[in-house]
């Protein structure tokens, strides 16, 4: 997808501080961190929204979950704990129109609506 | 799971105001809204964290975003916005470990950790 940004991390043209990469979902670190720990996880498919989710692309889902639970061991917070947010539209404060997993972690977290 | 207060609700024995049921999850309302709107979404297999997911089961994580959606679209937020959360484990304040969407909207949003 032309002029987003997070294609054009999957396709190496933006540079960024990826902590997995797979056939199908990147992550890496959120440059404005709200957390100790702060990753993004991105399909590597162009999806806007969850509101765009077809059935063929949930699978893609199962695969940002696995993943996030295979970086929260590589940092060490998967006992301590992390949560997982994906924002939609407006309301959620949605910037960028590539669906994305916000993983927060390594310290205690606050409100979910704070 | 006995003793599982959310495989209570899925099996009925435990009442909830419930907004949605498929195959694999059920949504109800939340009994403490931390937003105007706020919904649990859950698959209906015991799974007690985020980490505990296996590849045969992450399936169920796309089952559970598609059902967000359409619960979204019916409660009218799919437009104005809406933000899906997965605590695991303390440091995020998981509190019932059986895996647990928090589908918040139906106002502007506050921080991802508030």
């Amino acid at each position: 997808m032309e002029n987003c940004i997070f294609c054009k991390i999957v396709q190496g043209e933006v540079p960024s501080n990826k902590v997995f990469e797979n056939e199908h979902v990147v992550a890496f670190h959120d440059i404005s961190p709200q957390a100790k720990i702060h990753i993004l996880i991105i399909p590597k498919k162009h999806i806007p929204t969850m509101n765009d989710l077809e059935t063929e692309d949930a699978f893609l889902l199962g695969e940002i979950h696995l993943a996030a639970g295979q970086i929260a061991k590589e940092f060490g917070i998967h006992e301590s704990g992390y949560r997982l947010i994906n924002n939609c539209n407006q309301d959620a404060g949605q910037v960028v129109f590539h669906i994305h997993y916000h993983l927060l972690g390594g310290e205690k977290l606050g409100a979910l609506n704070g």
